[in-house]
C-alpha cells in the first residue's frame, strides 16, 4: 500500500514538472513525437501483441467475461487503428496558445483568452489497451502531461505500449515525464491518485458506470465524467414519418452498446397508430425487444409490457422502451424525468416545436430530424474524442482537445494604471 | 437543525423547478423583472436604510470590526448604486439561447453550441448586502434560479431586498422560486446548501479566505472560487522604466485591499539601481512599507529584511515585497513558486520575452506592461462581475454572465442516420 502511493506521487510530481516544461518546448515537438510513436507501434506490432497475448491467457484462465477478453484483446487491424489515431491527432491543429476575442477597451489595454493546457490530467480506464496511446495522444497534443491507469488485466499491453512512447518521447527530446503509465496492479495506486490535486488537475475515467461512480465519489480531484446515455427519440405529430421511422431505426439498431443508442422510443398519440405497427414489425425482425406502455400494447400485440424501471433503464442491447404521449410537452416531462441529460432526439417538420425541443430540452447534445448515434466527437468534427461528458460544468458533450484546454485572461498594454 | 436543513431543501425544491419554468418564458421578462427591481429599490430606499440600521446597530453592539460594519452599511449612494447596478445588467445582451460554430458536417447533419445555463446557483457572502442585489441580477440574467445565503450580520437588510424582489418577480409574472434568500442565521442552512448537488449545479462563496476554504471543502456541489491574489509585478532589464514605475506604483497604491493589487515587486538586477531608488521614495511617501531582499536592501536601505513568509503573503494592505532578480527566467520561477495564479504583470519593450511571459506564466490573468489593478469583469468589458475565479476549469479569472452558462450541442438534420 505505502509502496503503491509513494510511486503514485512520485509519478504526480514528475508529471507536474514536466507538464511546466512542455510549454517552454518547441509545439512542434508534440506532433514529431505523435507520429514517431505511430511508427514505432507499427514496426513492433509483434512484440504488442506477444505482450496483449499474455494479457489473454491470464483472463481466459481467470475466466473474464467474453466482452471483456474481446475488448482487451489486440490484433493487426486494431494496431493499425491505434497508430493511424495517433498520426490524426498528429494532423489536428495545436489548440494551445490561440488567441480569442482580444478587444481593446476604453482605457487602451487589449484583452484577450489564451487557450492553454490544464496541466496533469489522470485517465483511469478498463481493457481497452489501445486507450493507453489514443488517450496519451490526446492529452499530449493539449499540452498535458497524462498519467494512466489501465485495468490490470491489461498491464502487460499496457507495459509494452508505454514502454514505446517512453523510448520515443526520450529520442525526440521530451521529458518523459509527460505520460507516465502505472505499472501495478495494486489499488491502492487508484486512490493515491485521486488523492493529490497538488499533482493533477483533472480525472478522466472511461468504463462502466461503476467505476466513474466510484471515481467521482473519491477523488479530490474535479472529475470529467459520463455517467450514463439514456437517450431518446420522441416522434412528433408533425414528424415526417417516413424520416421519423429512419431515424428512430437508426438509433436503435445501428449499435446497441453505445451510450448514444435510444433507449426510449416516445410517439405523439396523433401519429402512433402510423407509425408503431410498421416500426415494430422491423425492430422484431432485427431481434430487438418492445417494452411498451399499455396504448402501446394496444398497437403492437408482440410488445411486452413496460415497468417503471424500463424508463430508467439503459439496456445497451437489444431491448427498447417505447411509450405513447400526449404530444410534445408530456415527451419533454418524460425526458426531464428519466433521461440522462446525454443525447435526445426530436423527429418534427414543425419549426415551432423544433425551436422549443431544442431549447428546453437540457441534455449535452440535442437534435432535430438526426439519429442519436451522431453524438460523438468525430461526427461533431472535434477531430477526436477522450470521453463524452454528461456534466454541465467545463464540458458538456463529446470532449476533443478543446474540453482538455482552458483558457487565460492576457492584456497587452502600453503602461496603462487605473484611475 | 433539522429545520433549517428541510427549509434550505424545500428552496433548492423550488429553485430546481423555478429554473427550469424561466427556460420556458420569454426572456423579456427577465429584464422587465431587474428593471422593475431597480425603480422599487430607488422607491423604497428608506425602508431598506431602516433595515439596514438594525443590522449596524447590532453590529456595533456586538463590537464587529469596523472594517467589517463599513461593508455592512448602506446608504443613499450605494442604495443608488444597487439599483443602476440592475439597470445595467438589464442592460446586457442576453446570454442564454446563443449558438456558436454551427457547421455543416460531411454526413449533412449541423452542429453547433447554444449557450444555456446552469440551473441553480448557490451564492454564499459575507456582510455586503448589495452582493444580494448584485447576485440574484447577474443569475437571473444568465437564466439560472438563484438561492443566496448572506452573512448573519446583515440579515435584516437582505431581508428588506429579498422582499423587494420577491414583489417583483410576483408582479411580472415570474415563478418567485428563482430568487430565494435563505432567511435563517442557523449555520445548518450553508451545510443544507453545499449538500444538495441534486438542487444545486454550482457554488459560488464570496468573501474572506477563510470562508472560501470552507466552502470548497465542504461542498458536494462544484464550487467557483477565488482563493488568494498574490499578485506580481515583474520589471524586466529591457522595460521602459518611466512606464513600468508607473504601472508598479498604481498596482500597490490605487487601492490596498482588492485582490489584483501587486504584493510582490520583482525588479532585473540589471535595472534596479535605476528603478528601485526613486520608486521606493514614492512608496514611502505613501505611506507603503517596503520588505525587500539583501540587493533591495542595498539599495534601499529603509526597506526591512524580506523573510521567506513575505514570498507568499497577500498582504491587502500598505506593505510590499521586493525582490531583485537574475532576468525573467528567475522572475518566472518566483512566480511559479509564490504566486497564486490570479494576475501577474511584466513590463518590457522586448516583444520576445513579452511572448513568453504571456505564454509560460500560469495564471488566471497574464500582462503586459499594464497595472494589475485592471483585473476586473468590469476593465475587461464583461460587462459584469459576480467574482474572479483561480480554478483552471470551467472558468477561469474574472466571471461574468458567460461564467454563469454552459454550452450544450445543438444537432439539425434531415432525416441523417448513421452509416
Amino acid at each position: 500500500m505505502e509502496d503503491a502511493t509513494a510511486y503514485v506521487r512520485d509519478l504526480g510530481q514528475r508529471a507536474r514538472k514536466a507538464s511546466r516544461e512542455l510549454d517552454r518546448l518547441d509545439p512542434g515537438l508534440k506532433d514529431r513525437a505523435l507520429t514517431a510513436m505511430a511508427d514505432r507501434i507499427e514496426a513492433e506490432a509483434n512484440t504488442i501483441l506477444a505482450a496483449n497475448r499474455e494479457d489473454l491467457e491470464r483472463a481466459r484462465a481467470e475466466g473474464l467475461d467474453s466482452a471483456l477478453v474481446d475488448r482487451l484483446e489486440l490484433n493487426a487491424d486494431r494496431i493499425a487503428a491505434m497508430a493511424d489515431g495517433l498520426r490524426q491527432v498528429a494532423g489536428l491543429p495545436d489548440p494551445v496558445g490561440a488567441i480569442d476575442e482580444l478587444r481593446t477597451r476604453p482605457s487602451g489595454i487589449q484583452v484577450g483568452r489564451m487557450r492553454v493546457p490544464l496541466g496533469v490530467i489522470g485517465i483511469i480506464y478498463e481493457s481497452r489497451p489501445n486507450v493507453t496511446a489514443d488517450a496519451a495522444a490526446l492529452c499530449l497534443k493539449s499540452g498535458n502531461a497524462a498519467i494512466l491507469r489501465g485495468g490490470s488485466e491489461a498491464i502487460t499491453s499496457n507495459r509494452a505500449i508505454s514502454r514505446i512512447m517512453q523510448t520515443v518521447l526520450e529520442e525526440v527530446g521530451l521529458p518523459t515525464g509527460v505520460v507516465s503509465v502505472i505499472d501495478t496492479s495494486d489499488r491502492a495506486a487508484v486512490g493515491a491518485l485521486l488523492g493529490m490535486p497538488e499533482y493533477v488537475d483533472i480525472i478522466i475515467p472511461r468504463g462502466g458506470k461503476g467505476l466513474i461512480e466510484r471515481v467521482a465519489r473519491d477523488s479530490q480531484v474535479p472529475v470529467i465524467k459520463h455517467l450514463e446515455g439514456n437517450c431518446h427519440t420522441f416522434i412528433d405529430a408533425d414528424a415526417d414519418l417516413a424520416k421519423s421511422a429512419e431515424v428512430a431505426f437508426n438509433a436503435k439498431t445501428q449499435r446497441y452498446g453505445t451510450c448514444n443508442t435510444m433507449e426510449t422510443l416516445l410517439v405523439d398519440r396523433a401519429v402512433a397508430g402510423d407509425v408503431l405497427p410498421d416500426l415494430s414489425r422491423r425492430f422484431g425482425e432485427t431481434g430487438v425487444e418492445l417494452r411498451g406502455c399499455e396504448r402501446t400494447q394496444e398497437l403492437v400485440p408482440e410488445a411486452h409490457p413496460a415497468t417503471e424501471d424500463d424508463w430508467d433503464t439503459e439496456y445497451l442491447g437489444p431491448t427498447l422502451a417505447v411509450r405513447v404521449v400526449d404530444g410534445m410537452e408530456a415527451a419533454m416531462t418524460h425526458i426531464a424525468e428519466h433521461g440522462s441529460g446525454h443525447t435526445d432526439v426530436i423527429c418534427t417538420e414543425s419549426y415551432t416545436k423544433a425551436r422549443r425541443f431544442l431549447r428546453e430540452v437540457d441534455s449535452s447534445s440535442v437534435m432535430v430530424n438526426a439519429s442519436s448515434r451522431f453524438a460523438d466527437g468525430y461526427e461533431y468534427g472535434l477531430g477526436a474524442e477522450i470521453g463524452i461528458s454528461t456534466n454541465k460544468l467545463h464540458v458538456r458533450g463529446p470532449v476533443g482537445l478543446q474540453g482538455l484546454t482552458t483558457q487565460k485572461f492576457v492584456v497587452l498594454g502600453d503602461g496603462q494604471v487605473r484611475g
